[in-house]
């Protein structure tokens, strides 16, 4: 398919055609480039960040939000980013909505993307299947990520909301670093609310923000069971109603996410295309005594 | 203090200066690098990279090696990576180890890092933090951390040896990738294996290898018995003792993997330092429609 002939293809919601742009984001950044050029940035769709440590139940929030939102009729994207690495599984968080009955809703359009050794290109691709998302129409689009490392920041950085999602007893590996999760979430939920501890959880958040300017709301949901959601979808909606009536400020924060992440992706992809020649090359150089690690890093990346 | 008598005393084995070395390499990074320089790369200690799950235990067990490699004579330097989220907390690991009995044992110097904000400065700090305590004269550097995202890559980079620690049952967010797996470690431990589900847990990652070239270790171990770990650090034995009898190989790749990190480090550094103003300008010129984000990011980078 030629590009001019899969850019109105995906401007006319053809999810074939949407499919195949978020390949191409996936595996060819310039041809992806491409594409969003003609497009330009409708910047309609409104951007949702669901982050939160791994078990706190974000997928099955996720397909409650979907559920939600499509009886308000919104077209809704989904994209899953799980954080692969050798030692996790990738893949793991789409695959769990994809199984769901929204899978077969032709508003609804999931995709669930695995970094591939962490080379930045993720980064850079989620931004570019926000928007292409958005260039086909989609009103919302879903961001999911396990809230560990790098793609935290990312998740902020590109949304217009942030979620974050925790649940009672969060075990030691997994606190909350108050200073940091303070500063992150538009909305916090407590899920699995039928489990002991949810009150306790809800009070020692609205601890953290008790005299600090900010006091996002702190939400009991079970998506088990639905409750707390609807309070969820309102809250939501109340940042979401001055974004749809125009205000900028909200995009203005969203591009400029992208445009850092589009270029930490960059920088990731060029050192990760560095021959291993190269480096090879360089590190007998510095075993010699000939060079520092920190000069052969600059000649690395030059 | 100066340069030239830090180095002097990093270099007799002075606590006190390698704890400032230590603290440069993590806040300034060009004045680590001018310590650095005239240390030259003894290359001496044997870095030994620690990566799992959360909650697989890994503190316990690098307890438990500090405590055998003591016994050996060994100077044991540990560093603990955090890998510090918004959404997870920081300096657990290393704190953990701290409190054990060897905090006090002046042959044992136990670092923990947590990164700020994932400007990249984790990586570029670790290699540092490695040739500082190699200088100090330590003969073995643990390198612990927890095993999601990026920092799993980091410690394959600059180790001599893997060590991947896993438990029975591990969850459902916490799942194996085979594929990953298979290829980062030099040694696989089994950590609890008290619990049930240890044999089987070892059965399954011994058939990952069936039929691979590769057939590293596969160790049932309890860090809180210590039953398994005489047999552990027999087998890091076996792998230091080549690299201890000068063979370069194992040298070169870690060199080849503190570059690689430093230059990371480095592009992600450069980047966090480029201005908010910058950002913003060019976020509004994307808003209007006069440039894409890729040429934005572009033009951030440069």
């Amino acid at each position: 398919m030629q590009v001019r002939e899969l850019v109105s293809r995906i401007k006319k919601g053809d999810r074939t055609a949407l499919a195949k742009g978020i390949t191409l984001a996936e595996n060819d950044p310039k041809g992806a480039a491409k594409l969003l050029a003609p497009m330009g940035s409708p910047g309609r769709a409104f951007v949702v960040g669901i982050t939160g440590p791994p078990g706190t139940g974000k997928s099955s929030l996720v397909d409650r939000l979907i559920e939600a939102y499509r009886k308000d009729g919104l077209k809704v994207g989904v994209i899953a980013v799980d954080p692969s690495s050798p030692i996790t599984g990738g893949a793991l968080l789409g695959d769990r909505i994809r199984m769901s009955g929204h899978a077969a809703d032709s508003h609804v359009f999931i995709r669930s993307m695995a970094s591939r050794g962490w080379s930045g290109g993720l980064s850079r691709a989620t931004s570019q299947v926000i928007r292409l998302m958005d260039a086909a129409g989609y009103d919302l689009v879903l961001l999911e990520t396990v809230g560990i490392g790098q793609s935290d920041i990312e998740v902020v950085g590109v949304s217009h909301a942030v979620l974050v999602v925790l649940m009672p007893g969060l075990g030691d590996d997994i606190q909350v670093s108050k200073a940091g999760l303070m500063e992150i979430g538009d909305i916090y939920v407590v899920n699995k609310s039928d489990l002991e501890g949810a009150d306790l959880m809800v009070v020692s958040l609205l601890s953290l923000f008790r005299g600090s300017p900010r006091s996002p709301p702190v939400l009991k949901v079970s998506a088990l069971s639905g409750e707390g959601v609807e309070k969820l979808h309102d809250d939501i909606e109340k940042i979401r109603t001055p974004f749809t009536a125009g205000n900028t400020e909200l995009r203005l924060k969203s591009i400029r996410g992208m445009i850092v992440e589009t270029a930490r992706g960059a920088a990731m992809e060029h050192l990760a295309g560095v021959s291993e020649v190269k480096a090879e090359g360089l590190a007998r150089q510095v075993l010699a005594g000939k060079t520092t690690i920190e000069a052969a890093a600059a000649r690395l990346s030059a």
